[in-house]
């Protein structure tokens, strides 16, 4: 199969782009942001309405911008990928060559969905997890004690860690009362001595997640914690589950509860919604919840098929986005959401985005011959506006900003102190925050100068709740995956990270030899890496 | 007075720099990262190593940086902090027109310290603290129903929560057993209602923190959990204590148990060594660990002090970050921990580094002429090498990075698989990445290329306890404030948070004018605020 996708300098609206960049709107003059704006630069889908009034763009630019989603077939492309085209591949070269699925996990609900085969394997593993939820709560599954079971450690790290708990974060104000969820990721001990530290072992079950089975961190932290159960009287294949791919080395009913399958052609960061994240939140919020998430997920792959920017918040956000990367020159993308729930949705975003799109190969195996994905970062506001805003609104390097909040709290307790309701004061300050970052504003005293034409935008939902969460993740997955389409690369490989591994397994070699012998020396036959452990003063007696 | 410092475009070496930035040292060519320049590129101090090896320098680049400190004067510029010059202001204009003394927090063990009188006052507020605690201790201090207390909700945001919070979880290993902190900062209402579901408020003290008594998040969420001690039938005001400037609204023993003071000196972000800090740490770990913990921050204000960058940590992170930012034009540096009880420290650099140097405005009133602070951000590997790794490894985007590891890991749990233990696979991935970014690596597949030269600086120390945590943090400030000296920018203001203030203070008169009268109408007087709030759907019936 030959591929004729173009990148974006190829696209014939490029060079027009570049120089209307030049010259971008000035949302600092008198005007130019004005109520007709705001109020007509909304777009709206699923429950959540794209507010981009204050991004630096007019109407000659966002025709253009939709030309960039037409020229390069966006979403076309994103329909392709629904159906199960082979698109994680680079052209000519060895590469991973699979379909991209995550859709179809959420399409489940479709009398025809896009790829049934994917869909009805997916409503397999969601039967699977009905019936495993079934006997938790009718205490058909309980511990020796013959009591039921109210924890769950999460083992994972990745995509099988950031993208769940932040969910679990997110949607925490409705979790079943008795149950709690803990997670481990780092291969740093200390990360699962502070979790073994607080969690009554005998009522908690441990779900690992690794699809290969042979992830280094998960599978150190599963034993470190299977250590923990047999130093506790407690036999692990009572309590250890298994979320991976069919057939690894993971996929054995003598030392799991249960396993559940992930699919290799959903990647990591792309998992949420499929068994990576369905069994522990399922565990934790219920059944329904969880589908419920599902739901507003599948809600927004579908409104991700509009082909007009005005009427398809991802790729309205994936072109402003590369407006604001490409042409006017950004190298980051703040995302700071004002709801402390959603305190590691950035973290998650961080990962989907720049492990899709930190990419330098184009899909044709040719280096790129324009930026490709940003550095994304943010914490919750109003936190971060006592933080890192100084720099936002009066650093010498513009960042880009894109707000999410909720006009509803979660857990419906609030209070009226000076007239206003706390969540009054949140959304105040998001609101103030987008205006003053776009018009800036004069002064005599050059210290209290604010040159304004900081782009933003803001999304906003009624109450974060398992629909408005599920869109919210399949929003910015959709939009990652038109930048990805857009700029010509892979969003779905990451060949970055191998380097990393295998320079770290020959030092792991130098230890383990030291350890087999103390006369080892890895000098000869590795001079750097045994350099940089001696500098470093790790080689015992070195 | 007159200042005449010179800003880092015009000090001398400036051009010759930049010259040499045309074509800087190539550590991907073979034998440029050879183990002679791994173990002689090695700076330390007060237990801290910093291995800059596999930065983008040469001999020659770092005499030229060591000629920007000596012409900035940065270090006497640091002395003169020391000793209570009036620094934080920008001449000819309207500013705060304080001294900076947050070194003299921890100068209190020696005996003629550089600032008397502020020192002098540190020693107080510290016997005051101990006198508290040790009323704790001994149980002079008990709720109604004669019980101790077991637990401590901190109250702060920004310079009041980030630092302290991060350093509560990097030695939470250590905390008294019997005593737990929980944290409430954001003004969403769901933070104070997350934490107040889940503490048994009898046995609680709350620590409010703010130093003008008025900062509207801190003051609402007092008065949410205020309300949660009167419907639980407590009286606050023997459970509530402040910390405040001396005269504040909250400066009051009829409402608070204690209250303990910070000084206009001492900038939020840079007041973990004050009262800020000192209160809740002390009640965590005890006194002793907390005296430890100053005793690190002071050993690395000596060190500052040094004039060599070769042996001076903080001026030589200081320097190499300019060479990153201003002469190879990169926009972020990634802080990254290899440690997860440092998960939130690179959250609270991001608020000390980007707040004090995200400005524009020279200490003199111009404009200044060159970039000054850059993006902050990361997140503790190994976790983050499945994450955005990607990105720096073959992203676009160079990013500079900062590794921080020690060691010995804190909890001393531990296991060997296949040969070695989690604490040496977390150094091994360290080490690793280090060398990965830097020399890259060549491929026939050029989406397995690795174009190396990514800048990076490795910290290391043996164990984080909690005179290391001390070093490391002032490691930072310091810094920190070299970095400013040397742009000439005013580190210790923040004038860049107060507009988003002004313009979110108009929209909660909305919001209570609202309440008030419905017919309340304003979009006469603030046409933007008024139509962003009606975009966003917030005005009840509009």
């Amino acid at each position: 199969m030959q591929t004729n996708n173009k990148g974006l300098s190829d696209l014939a609206v490029f060079t027009e782009l570049q120089k209307q960049a030049a010259s971008p709107y000035d949302l600092t003059v008198s005007g130019a942001l004005r109520p007709e704006r705001v109020s007509s630069c909304i777009c709206r889908a699923s429950g959540l309405d794209v507010l981009y009034g204050t991004q630096r763009v007019d109407d000659a630019v966002l025709e253009n911008l939709q030309k960039i989603a037409d020229e390069s077939n966006a979403v076309d492309q994103f329909l392709r990928m629904k159906k199960g085209e082979v698109i994680n591949r680079i052209e000519g070269h060895d590469s991973e060559n699979r379909m991209v699925l995550h859709t179809a996990m959420r399409d489940v609900f479709a009398d025809q969905p896009y790829n049934l085969e994917a869909t009805s394997k997916a409503r397999e593993e969601l039967d699977k997890l009905a019936s495993f939820l079934d006997d938790l709560e009718n205490g058909r599954i309980r511990n020796a004690k013959n009591e039921t079971v109210t924890g769950l450690i999460n083992i994972g790290i990745g995509g099988s860690d950031l993208g769940p708990r932040a969910v679990y974060l997110a949607l925490e104000a409705y979790r079943l009362p008795e149950r709690k969820v803990y997670f481990i990721s780092n291969v740093d001990p200390d990360d699962a001595a502070e979790v073994l530290s607080k969690v009554d072992l005998s009522r908690t079950i441990v779900n690992v997640v690794s699809k290969s089975g042979t992830t280094l961190e998960t599978l150190t932290n599963e034993e470190f914690v299977k250590v923990a159960y047999v130093k506790a009287g407690l036999d692990p294949a009572r309590h250890f589950v298994a979320v991976t791919g069919k057939g690894s080395p993971m996929d054995n009913p003598e030392k799991y509860l249960r396993a559940f399958y992930m699919f290799d052609y959903v990647g990591g960061r792309y998992s949420v919604t499929s068994m990576v994240g369905a069994v522990m939140l399922g565990f934790a919020l219920g059944l329904e919840a969880f589908m419920e998430f599902l739901k507003g997920a599948n809600s927004m792959d579908i409104a991700a098929e509009h082909r007009q920017i005005k009427n398809n918040p991802a790729l309205l956000l994936a072109v402003l986005g590369i407006w604001n990367r490409n042409f006017l020159g950004n190298h980051t993308l703040a995302i700071l959401p004002y709801s402390q729930a959603l305190v590691r949705f950035t973290a998650h975003l961080q990962q989907c985005d720049m492990e899709s799109n930190g990419k330098s190969c184009a899909r044709n195996g040719v280096r790129v011959s324009h930026d490709t994905g940003p550095i994304i970062w943010g914490e919750p506001g109003t936190n971060g506006q006592h933080a890192f805003y100084q720099l936002i609104h009066q650093g010498t390097t513009v960042v880009p900003v894109e707000f999410v909040g909720f006009r509803e709290n979660q857990r419906q307790q609030d209070i009226l102190i000076n007239g206003t309701y706390s969540q009054e004061k949140l959304l105040a300050n998001l609101l103030a925050q987008s205006m003053a970052l776009a018009t800036g504003k004069n002064s005599d005293n050059p210290n209290r100068e604010f040159q304004g034409n900081r782009p933003n935008t803001i999304i906003l939902g009624d109450k974060l709740d398992s629909f408005c969460m599920g869109a919210l993740l399949a929003l910015y997955e959709a939009k990652i995956v038109f930048q990805g389409f857009i700029w010509n690369i892979n969003s779905f490989d990451q060949e970055g990270v191998q380097l990393g591994k295998v320079l770290a397994n020959r030092l792991l070699d130098h230890f383990s030899g030291l350890r087999q012998d103390q006369d080892y020396n890895g000098e000869e036959d590795d001079p750097l890496g045994w350099a940089m452990m001696k500098a470093a003063g790790v080689l015992p007696g070195k």
